[in-house]
């Protein structure tokens, strides 16, 4: 069994850390931090785990304390991951972080987006950007894995065979790149649910009976931080840099992320030719699903899932492809077990067989 | 394992069972069956089994390929379970029926509510009322199982321990009856999310635009026909015929049943004494949760767990008892699943120990 | 013209003031007071305003701008309007507040249920309680009102003409006590949208993300501050002291009140002659509409309407009445201008005519 | 006064007319058509006009009938109003139509993407698209105006000022053809409420249990009949043949459009000046409001305005323009009964000065 320890066990993505992974045939949550809940039973934070997943939260617990664990997820803001990381690294647990801090190749990248000197410059640059489909084989040998957000998910998922054609031997290879699209014509259209927005943040664009009823973009014009992340991984494919327009929305659900991409074909292709080399891009990946029709963010509600469907314009010479995943499943953190599964030579989808919540 | 056969797989419940079964350690699925969706596979049903749930169903099908089954869930309309499930019986399998076809241990009860002629009245008066909180030991040697309505299984959990209190030898002795309350002035007011209502009923109170934003009562004064098996059950634990109030509601949400239930107090009893006396009658029950506060729907989704909360307003000498569940976990498809395991011998949790959706 | 002036005007009451007062042919919004808004914009509290209300809040005003006032609505929380309103009454405004400080006949009562002590007795007991149906000619003489609550309001209206036949000289003589139901076995189980909390409360309960897809019950057995007043005013009208149990719910939607109220019958009466009692009793008011089925919040969303059905159930002898209004409708801002139409000698519907929001 | 008839008021359209309608000072509603509910009181299809617009539908209506009347709004299916229309027109009255049949300048365009034969091209050519920012003066004169949809409307008005700069004679000399942003570089991600399907289509996708907690997009890759007209109005703007790619998406809310238009800049533009021009090209339209900030659908619930803002990316080159409106309001119901002041010479804003809905 391993042992994991989650910091950070109350908010959103901690609680569906403590669900899921409590259903890990392989795993024991030896410990789970929370300040605001601190010597306090789960279902105090999570009242659905009352009898069901019956311990208590740790406050701020020792580094001592985290030496028997075999992997530890950080749930916490971002700058806090930076100081902690490296601590676990050395206490000999491999390390899994739910924030942005260590998703850069390159922390200037990070210190350019977001408004903090990185602390641990090194250790970000080795760390290995947790998106499965990508980085397979560095994610099994890696310690330190830098888990991505949820529209950079659900995005490059959806652009990724645009750009480069996984070939037979991609795990040796890398990947052929053939992008079918202008790079820089990339325009991503993202909806979120509100729980996107976190556990802790209050204010009238959360309250019910503001956000409910009502649909609105934030953050327009390539001013949200999942930017340069699509950016890096996407320029990482064809290997050069790109630019791309990115706008996210706020919709009245509470999960879900739709990302709707838009970019202009370098060559006259159908629509189901490009929905057959998805297929073949994605063809070992047990969590994509390429589907005929357009997806829905329901479909994947409460699984690993993400749903994939396009269609060409041929009038415009645009492709729009629609992608989605469960914020808090894909999005982080189905996302994070699966690397976790690839990091400990497990199963890729132990504990990760669900089918979702429908209706 | 348990051979398992789903009769009308498509809808709410039988989709909710196939997701919930296919986790299930020790039952694999024979056949689903669904006319809407004969030869289809489940993700044209349900997109979310893409890829996780790869099966097809099946059409109508023969007495003989039943044969094999261990167990066959009937979740078909009223009137159909009456004359499939003698067949399913003499073919060898257990039968837990979702509709209301065996609930009633008087056949002219259901005839009474159901504008039907109930065809098999002798397999009705043997059936066996699915609620393993009052029913266990019978549960476990039964071949036949009325599996209880979603309004009535959260109401009677409820109300029971007012009714009766369960002394240590209850599986032998019965309950002893004690009722703090008046049995006849019971009041309870149910709410309930859309899916209720069933995949396949359209119409304007369904449709998103008007349902949104909307609160009604429907079937108001004792007309819904949960209400006979709610005195049944009520009645049976006191060895009397009692009468009560139901008014069933619709609120905007997908799952979820509320049943706030009111009584008068036959004697000076406070909150926590009562509350004491509900742990008590729940002890050895694992899906059932006492609660310090009052519980809300989203506590108990995707679960099959019951919440219960209470408290006495001494000036009106009126217990009031919140008692919720996921009307398609404990309020139908877990229970049905909690009823297969008792019949079958196994754990009363095996597959059910999930602590549900949060957010 | 009618001078108005609104103090506290950036919270949902006085939002809703601002639009419906601003479509009332006979009133002039003279100052609107916010201090979290102040000198600033109506449309930064209220977007919806922009280009069509552009106007600017005050912050604190002094007693001398209030003077060419010919009517202040108090829009602020409880335990101010007692301070201010005697104020404005010597100032020469007629006062129309929408807290509870001017509800309770006995400021005793006030005491009792609120944390506060009531600093204007005196002016209290001379308040009159602004319910058009049950008081129009001292409301037409009245200087001061205490405009009632939603869940009050609507639950009074649902259950007075179970309490007092409204006889022909019913403005002279007052009302005929001829109870139908035993008037101390009244529950109501009330239904709230979420901006009955307020527009400043925030907290997990309010949040999106965890209000919606769930219903709860709150302040159950008694303890809502709604209860006195309406024991007070159902007890008025039979001219003895009464105790009624009141449980509040929350169900995932913005606006609306749903009370289901439950009553013993003292005669074998059927539903249609309730229902033409209940005719009779507000044949001349025309906010207040019997439904032949069951009414929804959305029938009357957007309108000072409140709509009652109701149905008897023979078997239990209990009276059900399903009574419904939009919460800051007739519920608060529609009834205080209904208030302000009869103070003033003006038409009871003007600027009240609208026929709500669909869908 | 002005008779108006509304043929076809029984679905979500005419509803919103009638209620909108009766509001207006110079209008009286001579006659609603409904074949769903001939000869039943309105409140049987909008139970909220109960007691407030107490009159009853008409069954179809002969020609006659019509003759009375000032002006027809059409509000049914596309290909009935191409029959419909020209009669009414020569009864004398002047014609709004809510359907598609009158939008198309080329009739051609019409066919290519609805499925039915033009029965009135002479009529089609001479009718006035109905957008009053773009065509006031034409719509003065106008005896039959085709009122443009929701989407489109909301798109035109956020891309108008990109793509021409009204000069200070524009109702003489038309617009100066200025396109800061490449014309065929456009894209349109549009995000719909539910009751933008109407209130006769059932199904799965507008049920509300699988249309909650869900987004998804729908007619990807232009294959939406709005995009028609949005070409054809845009283009109109300089000149010249246009394709654009409009994405639409149903979201879980009832009423609303948000529109995000992304597009190419030709120029080195700001944020700050292409707002200044949007607010010099609409500073004589009293419903388009320019936004600092981010404007969201329930800014404009409930009222006639659209709302926009907009950002630009520097890095990419794109501008952002967020504008939206209520789909039934000037996406639909305000907008007609714009076009009817115009064309009758009252005051624009005439029934029309509403604010909205909040919360």
């Amino acid at each position: 069994m391993i042992n994991a320890a989650i910091i950070g066990a109350s908010g959103y993505g901690g609680g569906v850390l403590l669900q899921w992974l409590s259903r890990h045939p392989e795993v024991t949550i030896a410990v789970a931090t929370s300040r605001t809940y601190a010597e306090k039973p789960f279902c105090e934070a999570f009242p659905g785990m009352a009898k069901r997943l019956d311990k208590v939260f740790a406050g701020d617990i020792k580094l001592e304390e985290i030496k028997g664990c075999d992997v530890v997820f950080l749930a916490r803001d971002n700058g806090v991951a930076m100081n902690l990381g490296p601590q676990y690294l050395e206490a000999g647990c491999k390390v899994i972080d739910l924030s942005a801090d260590f998703r850069f190749r390159d922390p200037a990248t990070y210190e350019a987006w977001y408004p903090i000197t990185h602390k641990s410059p090194e250790a970000s640059r080795d760390a290995v950007y947790g998106m499965p489909e990508l980085h397979k084989s560095a994610i099994r040998k890696a310690n330190l894995v830098g888990n991505p957000g949820c529209y950079t998910t659900t995005s490059i998922l959806g652009l990724a065979p645009l750009l480069a054609l996984r070939t037979e031997q991609a795990e040796v290879t890398g990947f052929e790149a053939q992008p079918v699209i202008d790079p820089n014509s990339i325009i991503i259209n993202g909806l979120s649910g509100v729980s996107g927005a976190g556990r802790s943040k209050f204010g009238l664009d959360f309250h019910f009976s503001e956000a409910n009823e009502s649909a609105t973009a934030y953050k327009i014009a390539g001013t949200h931080r999942h930017t340069p992340e699509i950016e890096q991984e996407l320029g990482g494919l064809i290997g050069q840099e790109i630019v791309v327009s990115f706008t996210p929305h706020l919709v009245p659900m509470t999960r879900g992320i739709l990302a709707t991409c838009y970019a202009r074909l370098n060559e006259n292709i159908g629509a189901d030719e490009l929905r057959e080399r998805y297929r073949v891009f994605y063809k070992n990946e047990p969590f994509v699903y390429i589907t005929d029709g357009i997806p829905a963010t329901k479909h994947v509600l409460g699984s690993n899932m993400c749903h994939i469907g396009l269609a060409v314009d041929a009038r415009t010479n645009v492709v729009t492809v629609v992608s989605c995943t469960d914020n808090l499943g894909k999005g982080m953190v189905g996302q994070a077990m699966q690397n976790m599964n690839l990091m400990f030579g497990l199963e890729e989808t132990a504990g990760l067989e669900m089918t979702g919540v429908w209706p």
